[in-house]
């Protein structure tokens, strides 16, 4: 779905250009987001997966995370986030599972790959069959989890999220 | 790729459905992982969104995180992941991130979907053109982004994740 793109998110998305740029001499990976609700910017990070040593350390589940704990909540609905580069497979299921229902990002998963990073090759994969994929991915049906979603269903005190 | 499940493969599995069993009742999500590295589980989680507030606290992520942490490393390509379902797009990218080479699970995105999780949806609108997505994408080519692949290019001490 396109809309039309405003000065605001121009301003945005070079927020997050500057955070990125500014990252990479202080060892962050080329990579930056912010996360805007309400016309302000209330999260911005650059990709930190080297130095955190954490592989799910992208800019965008970065900002994610910061603005859900600033929020008190999951549900970040009401948020825009502005990305550097195509969000990743993981990172744009992150912003599918928030409920952040707009997305302006500048260079892309092809751009990315250019300078060897796997974000094509993970939307390629993530699109297949699991069981033709280059990682080996097993289906075990244990009965035992079915009751694991019994058990949900059952469970008067839930939120479902 | 498909290979022979073993007895270990079945003992880890069922690790994991424990977890989430006994997660439901103190506010788990229904899903639950382990990690286990040379034939030892060395971290497991149920999944925290609603118990956290952080959208990206499923089970997945959340044991990826804890491995990296207890390694030192964003590298767990030693390391096999049992999850109680299939691991959704933003996970599956977690797993791909980090180097892990297996994957076994029970329940699928179908069972998933079945009681009320978009995990399904997810798959569906990762594989579609961005502009076709039910969420607003917008892709805005600001040549300043190609600054940050371009410094991160000539950076010297980069490592490349």
């Amino acid at each position: 779905m396109n809309t039309q793109l405003t000065n605001n998110d121009r301003k945005f998305l070079r927020e997050a250009i500057k955070i990125a740029i500014e990252g990479i001499k202080s060892g962050g990976g080329p990579f930056g987001a912010v996360i805007v609700k309400d016309g302000s910017i209330i999260s911005g990070s650059n990709n930190k997966v080297v130095l955190s040593g954490d592989p799910t350390a992208h800019a965008e589940v970065l900002v994610i995370r910061e603005a859900a704990k600033l929020l008190k909540s999951y549900d970040l609905s009401a948020c825009v986030l502005y990305a550097t580069c195509e969000p990743c497979p993981m990172c744009l299921g992150a912003i599918y599972w928030s409920g952040i229902k707009k997305v302006v990002y500048a260079s892309d998963r092809h751009d990315a790959e250019a300078i060897g990073f796997n974000d094509n090759l993970i939307y390629n994969e993530i699109a297949i069959d699991p069981s033709q994929r280059k990682l080996i991915f097993q289906h075990l049906d244990d009965p035992a989890a079915k009751e694991i979603f019994i058990l949900w269903e059952q469970y008067e005190n839930k939120i479902q999220y």
